[in-house]
């Protein structure tokens, strides 16, 4: 078992791939196997999708506000900003934690899936991410 | 470590139970261990849940239209179809993973639970499944 | 690999934080590992969110609630009661399942994350929940 701690980068607001950053943090994958990447926050998620149509991501972002709005007089957590409690829901909704096989020392993720670190929040200290494979 | 990828036979949109297409698939079970499905791909998802009244899943579906709407206006990704933007977020939503215990040589679901592929687009290609028993 | 199969006190509906209760179950864990937590319930849900502010928790009950009101006209599955079919979706969407990092003979989790137990039913047997632990 193989296990990291790494910081991201500071990332604004919105949808970004992350392959590459975990493959590099990881270096040789077993021949067989799975990966646990899991994210220490709630107020930002971790996401399997569509990695080619960057129109793709402002629909989802479109449909996240559709159903955690910011600013909508119903809520009682805002002494974090208006984009906390939204944050909050968000995360719930997409997960902190995802498990991907790893098949012939590679990740073995469709064609078209990529793994999105989604920032939540406009301004947000670094995040913390735990990665952990299992052969 | 047991690790197959199969391919799924082609469903049409909506709910199929694949409880003993996944069994079948694996042969027998550890004594104790996790399962963990990887479906590769950003239009369709797993899912767990109630395996008997089939009127959970017309409602499923109809709740899944309400934050998915086809055909609204506000979408910017509309060129592979209108049923796919909507395909992308409710994946999101529902994951494209799941992990299982084992126990005693069997998957220990509750007696309500099943496993479903959830089949977001009306017409797709064959849907490609990783399963890894980890023991 | 230690697997532990057990039954959570009789909970109301809500949120309930469950972080001891599973590190009690489960006694001395291992120097680095993987933790999954597994429900095995299509109506009580897994949750990793904000363990400080419990105004948090009435948004999150009040944004589950607009994605999947009671006793919204158009439902087909009634019959088990006006909190079970919000019960399935919103199970959809938070999931029955977690997978956390050990490290150093800890959960590694933020500092913010709790782990929430969500009761979606007002009437509810108990609950039974899978942990097993892999190193």
């Amino acid at each position: 078992m193989i296990q990291k701690e790494i910081i991201l980068p500071s990332f604004p607001a919105g949808f970004h791939l992350i392959d590459n950053l975990v493959l590099n943090a990881l270096g040789e994958l077993p021949e067989t196997g799975l990966l646990n990447l899991f994210l220490k926050h709630t107020s930002a998620a971790l996401l399997l999708n569509e990695n080619a149509d960057p129109d793709v991501l402002i629909d989802l972002n479109l449909l996240l506000e559709k159903i955690a709005p910011e600013g909508a007089p119903f809520y009682t957590h805002v002494l974090e900003g208006t984009d906390d409690m939204p944050a909050h829901f968000k995360t719930a909704v997409f997960g902190s934690s995802l498990t991907i096989p790893i098949s012939h020392r590679r990740l073995n993720t469709g064609i078209w899936q990529g793994i999105y670190f989604c920032e939540f929040r406009r301004h947000s200290s670094r995040r913390k991410l735990v990665l952990t494979v299992i052969s």
